[in-house]
């Protein structure tokens, strides 16, 4: 049984890490499909002519392996992982065969004024492929129980 | 056949629409299953006992419909829609039965300095429910080419 994690237990400076997910052009390109249907996610001649080189995952697919990862990883915060908002960069693509697992560094914590029961974690989710080459870095904002008392 | 955009057909304030995605009930769950699988996302039970109140879509689940509706709409990128980073922030959720709808506009174009046959332009792409109220606004920096010359 995983430790649930309150406010109170974290700390600026703390890190977590996950499993990991191997992507594969079958994922890719059915993600793809569903939600970023252009053709250098779903075509390889397209693909080779685009700036891409070969087909290349949908950030937003990057950005949803890594939630998932996440949610299975070792932040186990109470009530669970409820983002409030994050600022993320790609900066560099992500393919299939890939590699991918997220490093977490906790960089501020507040307790909410109006709310005290509560607070915002703000964490630095940095998402990995295989050679250690970042291809997300994700500043998220995280609403975060405080621990009951008694 | 759609117009396709290059950074020089674009101009600060601008506007484009997209079409409209109702989400349901289906659609949330086998996503969160796949990608943020989170008792509020799957059980009808844990989520009446979240902050929730009842289902919630997941927030990627909200992002990556969103994107879908951007690549079917009127922003119609030459090369297509490439992000190099956004902010995001998530005002209210969204739930099964809600009808989203993005709209998009220009708030920065600049011309690269190093590569000048193409620029980065960004943009407030605001998801609208059915009551016209923001489910997530996303500012997004996207690579956008020149018109090529001749």
């Amino acid at each position: 049984m995983r430790r649930v994690l309150y406010l109170d237990d974290l700390a600026i400076g703390h890190k977590f890490s996950t499993g990991s997910v191997t992507l594969t052009l079958e994922g890719c390109k059915a993600f793809a499909a569903e939600f970023d249907p252009q053709p250098f996610h779903l075509d390889e001649p397209a693909a080779r002519q685009s700036a891409f080189g070969r087909i290349a995952a949908s950030g937003w697919y990057t950005a949803s392996l890594s939630m998932r990862l996440l949610v299975e990883g070792e932040l186990t915060i109470a009530g669970g992982l409820i983002g409030l908002g994050c600022e993320m960069t790609w900066p560099r693509p992500t393919y299939p065969g890939d590699t991918l697992r997220v490093e977490t560094e906790v960089l501020a914590i507040r307790v909410s004024e109006s709310k005290p029961d509560r607070g915002i974690v703000t964490a630095r989710n940095v998402t990995l492929n295989q050679h250690g080459e970042p291809v997300q870095i994700a500043v998220v904002k995280m609403l975060v129980p405080r621990r009951p008392v008694g």
